[in-house]
């Protein structure tokens, strides 16, 4: 878990030094007298990335310090997992594929108002060779010996956040049943797989899981931090409705869930029969799945209730929306469809950002929503189902490389800050290299 | 020779991150209204690294765009290898050792004037435990299966040159010999080698190498960069008095150098023989190495040759300087024993860094240099053996927790910049993965 | 004319100067160890003020190059007709009251989210002695001898657009009839004016004169501006609802206007006579005014007119909203009202603003709009009377001394740019003194 | 007093308005697409000014906030005495002769490296235009009706320090006697006033004033500032040397001064008459002036001692140095001659500075020190007449409009900052606008 956690695979290093290589070329441009492309420095669109939550970072002015420490400008830091190069990687079918999306990245305009993308700066080939290991998906196994592909790491809520889709496609070929996990709320990660990687991937997925817990649905229900571990049924009750939602939002795609109930110790029998029974009336399977504390014996029955589901020739994918659409109308029928809310509005910047869309002709593609996972609304403060909402779309960023267009939500950010208290305060590591604190 | 230049052994990266945690660290604190230490935004002496040359982060203003962003002050990247965190890691004698130096590190001034240590910011274990596999040494193997330890990667430029005092250590345990390379000139690796890394790690070299070309000795001799395959005995003459300086340099450390001469298609004849016949006259075999051509049995000789020293027990190893003395005498030492100057001159801000250390009370420990590695001055323009110069201390960084000081010396940059024709423009990797123009 | 434009009475650079003088103070405590207040950098509201065009100042970050140069922020230069110390000088009833005024400028929050005013940096002695003059009305005359008081100069759009009170109660004080200049539109500079200053200066005023030329009345019909000077009843009849609306405006106030149509060589019969003819369908008395051309005989219709509607005892004044109610619903009277919007949209911006006005306990004070003059709406294109449009509350200012709540609409600037060609490129003067160029 | 203290005469303000006027249309220049000059905005040399001391605004960044902001880069103020339009209305002949110096006003480097000046920006008529009243001098009268002029005011630390060439002439046009006086010691206002003022005006002074005090006599002798008013003939004699320095100093300008001994209630006999006898000894006639106390009949003797030494025909006044010397001989000459230093240092920053005066073609210029005013040498603390020292130049401004390069010396800082206390907390006007606290 270390690994993953402290480093992941060296995908995030790769990407990492891939997306700032861009940067430096971009100021690198803009300092030369030579070979001036001409881009104007407050049209910029392109940031730096850094794989550390640095609210200091967000927004930064660079170049300071005289002509040999290049042209002053603002710019910005967003974390890694943000970064376009990330969804690339995610999005690539091969090392020619990556190349030819590294070169699409766009970049900004120039002084007259010209688009200018990575291959205009001849970056993507230096930005592919530092990826050439990143692209291998990563092969480990379980502690039961069952193989895993960990492969890119983009972030649900701010990100598309799911795995690469040759490590997708390798699972398919080499075994009969893959499974995608899709971070976050299925709100976030499954409609964003659903929507672009399946569509980018040509998958069609015959069968979907939702995993929840009692825990979660308590904290729906009413329930403080500290209360997570008390039972109580009526706050189960009351949260439920928040997985009816997720579930409602499956059958959108024609895709009829099993749910899977993560078991904790502190779960009770009458709260799980609660939730099975609910699922039951709607016509869906949930199942007690106890894989942490068992293994795959305890993931048994999940894994049955998938295969039946499977059989039953009931699902029949379909994407929510088209994506040749107008973008406010995809972006509205997400909104509305999977947020349950009432309707978009956008600020000012954001309309800025719909007419930089026009002007790059890239109003045909599949949206990627930056959105908190706290909430179906964009206010983390709103529990359960929320219902009478708008959504706001604060600025737009635009992944013409990986191919979507990532609308800003509410106060969201593209990088994070620490904690008053960071984490790395309760971390540890002992004299023998034993360590702590990491959760 | 890919992995090694393009992600080296993953210790970059973990560096980088341990570097920029507490950087956060720092910007976190500052932007707490209940934490803070008190940390005066203008004092902060502590800079981010990226293993990236990009001129425009040299100099940054961060924190920009209200107080969800943190707080306003200036800032700056320094590349990664000159972090003090990758000096740290070549310092220190295990884990427990590390976590103490990370802990040491000088951060910056409170309001009141107080020295803020990365302890402070309770810094030292999040660190740590970022580079708890970097601390580890990596054992490779040469093509003909013969061990090398690659581990950690200052540059001798900007930073102490060589790799980990553990590596060192692990060497001398595994096998009879155990050589380290020094980068760059004598000058810089050599000298900080033997002046600081072998103090700390209480070593005591029996033998020296001394690598040169006969290109080399032409560049010092006057040869344009496309004369450098040029045969002329001539400019070798000239040439040769750079190697003599560094001969020199060498006795003053009580240590009789073989001078190993890295052989190259262009090498003439009376070229080779004019500097073993000039080494000899000073007392100093030469031979020819063919390593590179040859493998092991190209550098039979040399290891002969090396092995006679060894054995002849003239070498009686003794550091340069006491790091008792004052700081500017300790500078002073080395700029007129090593690199022939006639003194040195302080900026204005090297004298405010002089009054720093002496607030800081480090003026005990020793000093690392950060010089161009073109000339034995501080001025890259100034070729073979310069003469009647004077260097510049233009400004100081303080690695309390490295344990040694550092002066910059002329325009050395901590952070370089990209060429106007970047060198990422000519490498490529095909649609198989074939890597073309990485020199 | 030249040094009214050029230099004003000296009032500006006294304000200017006293505003710069608070600013200086701000920054002087944030720098100072001893005397600090605990001012946030990243909350002080006050601006520095410049009396030039100048976009570049508009948002800058000040205190770069160490602690020498004080704490680093951001900040930005307003015009000074924007300075709340303009405001002030405008309200003050005298000396005594000007220095309480400047005391009560807010300028900031602490660390602890405590209000700052200027009377906590002891700022408003100085700011007063800077204006001991400027707080003097001039007196003086027309080219016929008749007398004028100029004092203050405040613009319409970004601020309260009318001279000062002291000004107003002395011309009140010196003869029988005593004319106040509400600066461009109705629906800014006379709002305002009866608004606000009335308010604070227990004014009534017993009639009004809406000036009104056929050249505006051609534009609001659709001419474009080579057009201006062509004849055309049709877009003088289209034009017309812009004065309709204006008149209809004035009436909101108990108050039913004369209009005074200011002659230009262009004007036509038939074009003047369908003005009087539609206000006189309003009840409304409209007459030409021929002051430029004929001195004040060309205007002796206009000054009858005004006495009969004096003496008619039909005006009587009342202000268009009561100042205790929330700031959303005067903001809202003033935009339905006065403006024909359909309702307000507050960016997050502004609804943040909101909040400080709450925390300031300033909510009962007066609305100062800050609006672009080019048109009724928030939206400089749309001429006439534009209908079915929302306008936009973009941010707040606090004139806390002032007394006024400064809502910013649209994309109204308080920093005006240059154009492209910057007016003084076309200004010159000879080499005996003589000025051209100026208009 | 006050009028001339807070407002002076309208000249600072035009002043400072013209010199705004030529940055805003710099920034309005970068700006443009359509008008670009190809500045680049990192080699802009002319500053802002405000007539505030402000050490925030020394250094700072500008144009942040988007492309509608302009173009992002370093600025600064200076105090606006130290604006070269400042400079240029002392050094006018009359308004053509104005108006072609300030379109020679050097602006900065375009990407190309060739210079940029006003003229190329069309700047000069609109800034001559504002300045149209400043030109003209200002004659007021003292007390007892005598005629002074006031005109300009640069000062004699950081900028040229007497009045305008105008004002001298017209002096000596209506008058048999015409004094000018020359700000600060005779090192900055005398020395600049004799080898800059008169080169350019064409004068010859024949006659010279040196203005001392018992009190300052005192302080060069050591008595701290609470007791200045404390009589000792020890630190009296101790101190003279800084008055023979001085006298020493006008000579070699060919000038034997009266020394003007002001009279203060402290001063005592024997110190008078100290001074009196060793000034006898060197020649030199002093004289007590009461004029502060008892108006012109105080400084009858003085005028007596005036026109005898006028009329002794041992004046022959000559320059301290050819303006064709080289910068540094010039510089050189000054430091040595006037000052007494042994030599003089240039940091990096000032060789960069020459190699800009090189590229400008402007090395025949005078030569106007920027140095503070508290010692002869560029370290305030040193009293007396130090002996021993060098002194640095830290960089170079210049003023081709004007006529001069403008070295800055040591820490001489051309905005000055506010003390913990600032002056103005002192200051007050009561409610009937009595002043108080200016001093």
């Amino acid at each position: 878990m270390e690994d993953i956690n402290l480093h992941f695979t060296g995908d995030f290093s790769a990407v990492e030094k891939a997306n700032n290589l861009l940067s430096a070329l971009i100021d690198n441009n803009l300092h030369s007298r030579q070979y001036s492309l001409g881009l104007d420095p407050t049209a910029i669109y392109w940031k730096r990335v850094m794989d550390m939550n640095d609210r200091s970072l967000r927004s930064i002015s660079i170049g300071h310090g005289g002509r040999g420490n290049g042209i002053q400008r603002m710019d910005g830091f967003n974390i890694t997992a943000a970064s376009e190069v990330m969804a690339i990687l995610c999005m690539a079918k091969n090392l020619k594929d990556l190349k030819h999306k590294l070169g699409s990245i766009f970049v900004g305009f120039t002084h007259d108002k010209k688009p200018v993308y990575a291959r205009d700066l001849k970056a993507q080939a230096g930005m592919a060779l530092l990826m050439r290991d990143a692209i291998k998906p990563n092969l480990v196994q379980t502690l039961e010996g069952n193989p895993a592909i960990i492969h890119a790491g983009p972030f649900a809520n701010i990100a598309q956040g799911t795995n690469t889709i040759l490590a997708t496609k390798m699972g398919l070929s080499l075994s009969d049943y893959c499974v995608t996990e899709a971070g976050f709320g299925a709100d976030l990660g499954a409609e964003k797989f659903l929507n672009i990687k399946c569509g980018y991937g040509h998958l069609a997925p015959q069968a979907m899981v939702l995993v929840a817990t009692i825990r979660a649905m308590r904290h729906h229900g009413g329930a403080l931090k500290e209360e997570y571990n008390t039972p109580s049924l009526d706050r189960v009750k009351r949260g439920f409705e928040n997985l009816e939602k997720h579930i409602e939002n499956c059958r959108k795609f024609g895709l009829h869930p099993v749910v899977a109930v993560n078991r904790f110790p502190s779960d009770t029998r009458e709260e799980t029969e609660y939730i099975i029974d609910r699922c039951a009336e709607m016509d869906i399977r949930a199942v007690v799945c106890n894989g942490f504390a068992e293994g795959g014996e305890g993931a048994r029955e999940l894994a049955s209730a998938v295969v039946s589901e499977l059989d039953s020739g009931r699902n029949h994918f379909k994407p929510l929306y088209d994506w040749n659409l107008p973008v406010k109308e995809k972006i509205g029928t997400i909104a509305r469809e999977i947020y349950g809310a009432e309707g978009v509005d956008y600020t000012e910047k954001a309309e800025a950002g719909l007419e930089t869309i026009q002007r790059l002709g890239i109003g045909h593609l599949p949206i990627c929503m930056a959105k908190t996972q706290k909430s179906l609304s964009d206010d983390e403060k709103r529990i359960g189902r929320p219902r009478g909402f708008r959504v706001t779309v604060r600025e737009f960023e635009f992944a013409v490389g990986a191919g979507f267009i990532i609308p800003i939500l509410g106060d969201m950010m593209r990088m994070p800050g620490l904690p008053s208290v960071p984490a790395s305060e309760g971390m540890d590591i002992d004299d023998d290299g034993v360590i702590s604190g990491l959760s």
